[in-house]
């Protein structure tokens, strides 16, 4: 997969450890940490070098295997799987995964479990990246059509004039293995040569826009420009943005979207402006066992979030500084629920999807 | 007007001076500036120790009296009158203000010219504070009027469920004399005893809400909140909001308003929500000569204001850090538009008002 767009947020290494970028650091350092053992894994997640469901999930199968190459003990084995589980509780993806690693060496001898762990943890790193391109590939169809249906009407996509993409949070490269859900289909774009331009909310209170989806596309050589999350509204009332793209932590079975908090308020200008707000979204994100986005639970993060932000002084430094009063309350619900209604469609590695029932189930279907 | 609620940003002093809150140090430190001369006032207006256009109106009209008192000559006059209305040119508030001082000693002895004009811009400042008392009051009615039916709905405003607020960027004493607009109506409810809490959109890029309406509700003891600008949506999903109230900068003949960027965004979910959002808005904001929204400028301005942020670092010292990666681009429109059709109501120095040509012809008319 050389010849893929964009950055990767991991790589396997010969030597049998793996490569990640410490995205603590970024953007303004890019740091390679490379990662050799159990604790080297379960670190790396706990402290959010590495971040986005995917990769967690990616990095706590490699973390078992490297556990197993060390002890093919049952009992190892089960210590290691706890240890990596606590790390991030919430995130759906790293139990799964490592109930994968654990299942491939399930009645294997102790001699053989190493390579069999290891085969399974990069099966799971490549089956990341090949949806993550078929996401690519169906979004970039839909936006494409888009760009084409702009220029029939007189206003042709080129280098002046080129398709406006918003996004929101960072749904790229850095949250998965490679390509990411919601920038891949950018990045398929620009690799076939088409002009691009993408709206970069900041994403307050973390700001994962601002530093990790700039950085990447910058990175990639995809034109961005950084907004507060205040201006998209604005910016589609000029006539600034074609379409608005982002991921998602979970969709439940009538197409209720839950995702990065402000996801809601964009889905809402770009229903009032007439655009089409698309979610990318691997099926692995589909809740069937959710009537709909009121059962999706919102967690509330730290109010430090909010009244705090950490970013480069003068000399360099990385400093945090305090923006609210003493003694103020803050409140920073993480996620917010989009309404199905206001979601043009799912983009799903299966293909685009309406989001409804009826076209969830059959998507589910279609391809069982 | 000693029983005014909340606090004043600017007082008439003994000895003919006036006294100003210098928001650059807010939220951090509460430092008073007494502004004795021409050059005091135009300096606090250019380096934004006082800000909001209604205060900035009032303090060059101070300004050009100190500049008569020490020099009432007509030459000097023209001189003070230039050096004021160049500190911050695109504020309509200022330029109308001076040419009130300025008119007011036409044809008036140079004797005299000091104490007529003194006493005029005394008169400005009082009659800033008269109309935000006024939209108070008229705001007040109409919120209270929210809380009696939602007590009857069976969701009584107690002390645990108090009114919910939701306002955006700074409306309130800090942009005016005292009192402000939008905020206005909360000083009064909560002076009269209702239970009431305002969620404070932290407001970037400038982070107003965050570090001046927060600071200001907390001085005057109304409960709040500070949420990054994402959240509001989803608080107002979760039925945690009552009502939106915003300031405004300028409002078309037909009722579309332009207030700070981010305010259309609240005004879309506050409408798929079904809660009312009210424009507080002097009449001397209505703009009778534009047709609509779609001929206010937007300005841009600075795209460090949202490349970097200033805050307190952990020795207590101001920093401002950089937030983007180095050389990624930044857009920074400083306002919106938010279309009539999703305004319930404007709220007037003389009541409330529809946002529709009719309405507002009405509300003008009927006191003209």
């Amino acid at each position: 997969m050389s010849d893929l767009p964009g950055l990767r947020a991991l790589r396997v290494a010969d030597d049998g450890s793996i490569d990640v970028l410490d995205q603590t650091r970024l953007p303004f350092e890019r740091v390679t940490r490379s990662l050799v053992s159990l604790e080297d894994c379960a670190r790396a997640i706990a402290t959010m070098q590495v971040r986005g469901a995917p990769l967690i999930g990616v990095v706590g199968a490699f973390g078992l295997a490297l556990a197993i190459r060390d002890d093919p003990g049952d009992g190892a084995l089960q210590a290691a799987f706890e240890r990596l589980a606590r790390t991030r509780p919430t995130a759906v993806n790293l139990r799964w995964a490592l109930q994968r690693v654990r299942a491939c060496v399930s009645g294997v001898p102790p001699a053989q479990r190493a390579a069999a762990a290891w085969r399974q943890a990069c099966d799971i790193a490549d089956e990341d990246v090949a949806i993550n391109r078929r996401i690519g590939d169906a979004g970039a169809a839909l936006l494409r059509g888009l760009a084409d249906r702009r220029g029939g009407a007189g206003r042709p996509v080129t280098g002046a004039q080129p398709l406006q993409v918003l996004t929101h949070c960072n749904a790229g490269a850095l949250a998965t293995v490679a390509l990411g859900t919601a920038l891949s289909p950018l990045y398929v774009l620009h690799a076939a040569g088409l002009p691009l331009h993408v709206w970069v909310d900041e994403t307050r209170p973390r700001n994962q826009g601002a530093a990790l989806t700039a950085w990447e596309l910058t990175q990639a050589g995809v034109p961005c420009t950084v907004i507060a999350d205040n201006a998209g509204g604005q910016l589609m009332r000029e006539g600034r943005v074609d379409a608005v793209i982002v991921g998602c932590d979970r969709v439940a079975r009538n197409g209720d979207v839950a995702n990065k908090v402000g996801t809601y308020l964009k889905a809402l200008a770009a229903r009032d402006c007439g655009l089409p707000f698309y979610v990318a979204c691997p099926t692995s994100t589909l809740d069937l066992a959710l009537a709909d986005g009121a059962a999706i639970p919102i967690e509330a993060r730290s109010p430090r979030e909010v009244t705090h932000v950490t970013g480069r002084d003068a000399s360099g430094a990385l400093v945090e500084v305090q923006l609210t009063p003493d003694g103020v309350a803050a409140h920073n619900p993480a996620f917010d629920v989009t309404p199905a209604r206001l979601v043009t469609a799912l983009v799903t590695e299966r293909g685009p999807c309406g989001a409804s029932q009826a076209a969830i189930a059959a998507l589910m279907a279609g391809s069982a």
